[in-house]
């Protein structure tokens, strides 16, 4: 069972055609046995309804959610134009689901919920109505009044955290876009939020290199010699406990993974091979560096199976369960 | 236990200052446990009986081996100018390891020997004394009189064998080293591969994308479309079943894996991740595409805890078994 909250979580159900109200809606048939605390989910009650015949109980704040959630899925109703069909997303349901995406920010903002977690959006729906950020994610920042390049997106899973350095690039971009202050600012929000979110007084974080065996001494590659290393050594100076670079290949099995408590990668694949081939159930997604928890299942909207009856809800409650252990945490520390 | 074999494995013991000695030793110590067939050493005496007190049956060829192997470690032994200590490779061992290799290599191409299983060598030490090759795979396969530009490594573990396309190259030149004639040639082999030693009569192969999200339709990267899509369908042209390009995350979980037999990967980290992350105990290196089979351990000398008694044998002897069913396997089709 998860921590005691002051609040319920606020989890927005993303778009209406996605399996984000599915997965829910399995959460709360399932709360117990998943072992989650009380929520309110956020949108379109037709796109719940239209995949599930449990109890809805539509509020009008969290406070009521925390008395309603034991007789149905407590839900703050989204005004949508029309109700979408599971797997056929519209430009309805984008603003539907940034609607639900801001409200739920606004609630964790004021403290009314203790944390947002957020379901899968389809970004080519959002930025049809003229949504200018990359995802969910540099949205949240910005509604905190973060910049984007302060947050860090971290995978966490029970034997597994990584943080890449880099995201959406291409590979042979990589290399042009690492810079040892790029390093040294991700790795500092990730030992932070190591603290924070997860109670590590004295985080341990392992540097990945970007080449094979971490260039060998500059014959295969010398980014960890010019950029890496000096990284470490600048938060080493500042008391941080982080070693590196690592040759990738050999960080993360079962004994490697014991010596640290993250994994800072130097691209996408890098750090979610990993968590996806060790955790592909129970990975979350966790943005570090905000005024408030949010966390989100790693997992997309899933056009394909909406509808089904086919979606998988455990990473939602993975990710709704980290949501609550990291605010907990956060309000005993606060 | 593996299957019968017409005549015992030659396993190399690699640089005599390295764990190639003492894994092999305890695999012998081992041999039941580990399920493992008759092989015979080939190599410096003193560097086993340095780091091991069991009985050592020196041989003159793996016939005599056979009858020895209930008795001691079988091992035919290389003259060398002077004993090694662990953890200090010289020149001298750089020789013994060379040509206890080539030996291995000359027993099984005249049918004395059903395989090679190579130990690991000192690379440093090779270079100092003309050794012209990356590697032993490379050196295997000219001995064989096969370019190695047609011979591939594969990396396989009992629920996951990958297949690198390029290998130890910086991160940044693998775009500009990706073609689609390499991606074929390197798919094919791993295809037959799949058949000549796996014994899988209509192999699957699944191709990874270079890029996060395999370059989501291009907006990440163009090389899935221009490079490696079109190697697919030159192999599926050719009658062979393979699918991709994968989002390299998503194709390493459980269910991801059911899919296929072999997984072809873009660079070094990106197939070496996943198996090292999965199979880091028991992962074997095997080259596909060579007339003799040949295995190794997925590790490397380990000076650094050589003879210290610490070094785990379990991957030589995943590498010994592999061998042991390959052979057999090709003995039963050819």
């Amino acid at each position: 069972m998860a921590r005691a909250l002051q609040s319920p979580l606020a989890v927005s159900l993303g778009d209406p055609a996605g399996i984000g109200p599915e997965v829910i809606a399995k959460c709360w048939d399932n709360r117990e046995a998943f072992g989650l605390p009380a929520f309110v989910a956020i949108g379109d009650p037709r796109s719940v309804a239209a995949i599930w015949d449990g109890p809805i109980e539509v509020v009008e704040n969290p406070r009521q959610a925390d008395s309603a959630f034991d007789y149905g899925l407590p839900l703050i109703p989204m005004n949508t134009p029309s109700a979408d069909v599971p797997g056929h997303p519209s430009v309805g349901g984008a603003h539907t689901s940034l609607d639900s995406l801001e409200l739920a920010v606004g609630l964790a903002r004021s403290g009314s919920a203790s944390a947002v977690v957020t379901g899968p959006v389809a970004k080519e729906q959002l930025y049809a109505i003229g949504f200018q950020h990359p995802g969910q994610t540099e949205f949240v920042a910005e509604r905190c009044g973060i910049s984007p390049g302060n947050v860090v997106m971290m995978l966490a899973g029970p034997t597994l955290r990584t943080v890449p350095v880099t995201t959406h690039i291409p590979v042979s971009l990589v290399s042009s876009h690492l810079s040892s202050a790029l390093i040294e600012s991700r790795g500092r929000a990730a030992l932070r939020g190591l603290q924070r979110n997860f109670g590590i007084a004295e985080p341990r974080l392992a540097v990945s290199g970007l080449n094979p065996h971490a260039g060998e001494g500059g014959q295969l590659g010398r980014e960890e010699m010019e950029i890496i290393a000096p990284a470490i050594a600048a938060l080493s100076a500042e008391g941080w406990r982080v070693t590196g670079p690592h040759p990738a290949d050999t960080m993360f099995h079962t004994r490697a993974r014991a010596n640290y408590d993250a994994a800072l990668c130097m691209y996408h694949d890098q750090a979610l091979i990993p968590i996806k081939a060790l955790h592909f159930e129970d990975a979350v997604n966790v943005t570090l560096g905000l005024p408030i928890v949010r966390t989100a299942p790693d997992h997309g909207t899933a056009f394909d199976i909406a509808g089904q009856d086919r979606a998988d809800p455990r990473p939602m409650a993975a990710a709704i369960r980290m949501a609550a252990d990291n605010a907990a945490l956060r309000a005993e520390t606060a």
